[in-house]
């Protein structure tokens, strides 16, 4: 009789770890049975605002896979909009909720791939249920976006509450859509996943494109009228709002673990080791955005929900479920953003982060342009390192600049997954032409800085 | 009394020489005195393309610093259109022809830093001298092409002999100008710097932009009337031209180390230690397009004319001269291009250069896109890796794509630099957002590739 694999969720993590079992294991070996208590399966997240904006067609073209596609050819069997509300570890069973149809299935499996993603922090006030209000992760919630901007009376002032990624990005979703577009952050920066400094340099590009940016407001509530939005309530007064995208970060969507007795770690998420298997349940897999994994600057465990991430570690628990073996090597905390045509990227730990860790260190930001200063199209690339001292090792690096600037951060991610030291840095064979880069490269600038920065600290 | 340096040739290693070893030592410590023979200081060379194609204005947007900085702010004696004809390194002095004024200067020295760049490799046909005919080396050159476009009767009809960076650098700059332009290359194909099969996706986009181009045709000489070319004569009859540029590379300019008796290495070019020195003469440095430095990869000396490795080796030796301490690390061959809008980008050994040193290795091609699929702008992008078998490690990595695809040759320039496996890398920690980059990233579905390729071999 064949094994059965369960997996709970069917975005990135599920979806890639059924997958790469299915490739190793045919269908007399193993059923693979899915359920997914939404309407889509891989789907891309991160393209919603470009949906919003109208820049990306949607919500189809954000599809990777659809459910048929996994039926037909990974012979999976794939149960959308059921939502699974017990896991029994004891007589390895799961039980499901059919959302459409009503009524429950108890399946039994023989693994268990545990991949249910984030969900939205809840703000801690009320009348988030007032029409046009927003969070913003799922398919469902950037469709429910779109029918309210483009529906009568068309709302026309738009404020989005929190400066993260999502925040940022649906702000300047908004902005391109024509609204008068308000950010309000309770910390002191929008984009605080850069350090101040480099993070001032975003804040000041928003502003250029008219977003008015308020920081340092904690929102205390949200107004209606007849149902509907009609302001962002903070300690400064109201901001009259006809639309508001809740942007305040995801946390683990872990509550079912935690009840079935899945470990939770320091972060919130589940404990899983290197091959995703979740610590002391033999079968027991997790992976995506509701686990955590090994920062490898820090050595502590993070919370990083990142499709790149959901997609590998899903592979991985794929691997090791159809039998072969493979490991997650961790993260580094690289992210790219676009703020229209500012490119953010950043690998590493923060400042903040390196001081919590426990780290002495020099920084240094050093200004650059993207191409040879002569070459048409030159603009300003400001590259931050953070730099172990003495060693030298580098331990973050952020970059802020406009075109071709944010991917340049893969370079510093290498060179830091690689435990470089600037010194050794500065060394680097890095392409060179004048469309592309100074003959000193950006990095190679940032590098030489931070070894003087050091040596003028040991003098 | 201060001691004195020597700089023979004014350009970017000697420049830069000069100019760490001022910072380190002051004018009543060191007298430098520099010797060019040109009319123009530390210029980028890799720009002339873009000056004749219009997109730079030139020369003076070409030059990074000239002589008046370097005697005012850097206090050199900087004596330019002066050719050192004669070394004599048991007296410790120079001899040097002031090709304007006439007569010569004979200075002595304690340090000589040598970095005469290199000289374009001379046709071995005659005629070259016939108007219209142009090497492209130098500012001069440039100038002297620029003006021979724009006079009359305006040349229609452009020829450019080899297909190396150069040659295909200047035959988009005189499509660009709206010519008709021919590329004969004697070897099987243009940018025979990437694999054939790479290099075939470049030769396809130049014949998209309607440069017509001719392999495996030696050419045999020129024909001219009345002074001026008229045609480049092949194997295969004639090709009628109005102006010619010759792309046919550069070697070392080394003729007058080689009779001081400066050590020639098997490229050719000048034999230097990992800090700059000349083997065996203490006080001599050399650097720049003059010598010939570690590969990192084959372990074999190699020459490669390139600014930035120039520059590198320029510092390093001034820090020296200086007092201070520095070594050059080697290449990795390293280098990108732009035909258009195409982009093109290589680090590490090509699959011949891999096969001369003794390597077994694997090759794949992952064919992906430089954006998410569905994001706009989103075009092609072809990553070849070559890794060693059985260990896996990266040996070398080329790509051809459009937009902002060249330099992510940077992120797989320091995988290899670190010695990282295929394996390695597909763990690595990438920038992922739609504008940027799919959710695997084009390195690591190439190094996913490269795996599977191994896997299969060794199965």
């Amino acid at each position: 009789m064949a094994q059965r694999l369960i997996v709970i969720g069917g975005d990135a993590a599920g979806m890639s770890a059924a997958s790469q079992a299915r490739r190793r294991r045919g269908r007399d070996d193993l059923e693979i049975v899915v359920f997914e208590r939404g309407h889509f399966t891989s789907y891309s997240a991160c393209g919603i605002p470009y949906w919003i904006s109208g820049l990306v067609p949607g919500p189809d073209a954000l599809i990777a896979r659809d459910p048929q596609t996994f039926r037909t050819t990974y012979a999976m069997d794939v149960r959308m909009r059921h939502e699974v509300t017990t896991i029994d570890l004891e007589r390895r069973e799961v039980v499901a909720r059919d959302l459409e149809g009503g009524g429950e299935v108890r399946e039994r499996f023989d693994d268990l791939m545990y991949a249910t993603g984030a969900v939205p922090v809840k703000p801690p006030w009320a009348d988030t249920d007032a029409d046009g209000v927003f969070g913003m992760q799922t398919l469902d919630d950037g469709a429910a976006l779109r029918l309210w901007l483009d529906a009568e009376p068309q709302p026309r002032r738009a404020v989005v509450i929190g400066g993260g990624y999502i925040g940022v990005e649906m702000a300047e979703a908004m902005i391109q859509r024509g609204l008068s577009v308000t950010l309000v952050e309770s910390g002191d920066q929008p984009m605080s996943t850069v350090d101040p400094d480099m993070g001032e340099l975003v804040a000041e590009a928003m502003r250029g494109l008219g977003i008015t940016i308020r920081t340092g407001l904690p929102v205390t509530g949200l107004k209606q009228r007849d149902g509907r939005v009609s302001a962002v309530v903070t300690a400064e007064g109201p901001i009259p709002a006809d639309v508001v995208v809740l942007g305040l970060g995801v946390r683990p969507n872990a509550a079912l673990a935690e009840t079935a007795g899945l470990p939770i770690g320091p972060t919130g998420a589940i404990r899983v080791d290197r091959r995703m298997r979740v610590a002391g349940m033999p079968g027991v897999w997790a992976a995506g955005d509701c686990v955590e994994t090994l920062h490898r600057v820090s050595g502590l465990p993070v919370h990083v929900p990142l499709g790149t991430h959901a997609n590998k570690q899903g592979r991985v628990a794929g691997i090791n479920i159809g039998g072969g073996y493979a490991t997650f090597a961790g993260v580094i905390g690289t992210a790219v953003t676009k703020v229209c045509d500012l490119e953010v990227g950043r690998t590493g730990l923060r400042e903040r982060e390196a001081s919590a860790a426990g780290f002495d260190f020099v920084s240094v930001i050093a200004e650059s342009t993207n191409r040879a200063g002569y070459y048409p199209g030159a603009r300003p690339m400001t590259v931050k390192l953070i730099a172990e001292r003495p060693s030298g090792r580098l331990l973050g690096a952020q970059i802020v600049g406009w075109s071709e600037a944010a991917k340049r951060i893969d370079t510093l991610a290498v060179a830091l997954w690689n435990g470089m030291t600037v010194d050794d840095m500065t060394a680097l064979d890095l392409g060179y032409a004048p469309p592309y880069a100074p003959v000193w490269d950006p990095v190679l600038i940032a590098a030489r800085k931070a070894v003087d920065a050091l040596a003028a600290l040991d003098r």
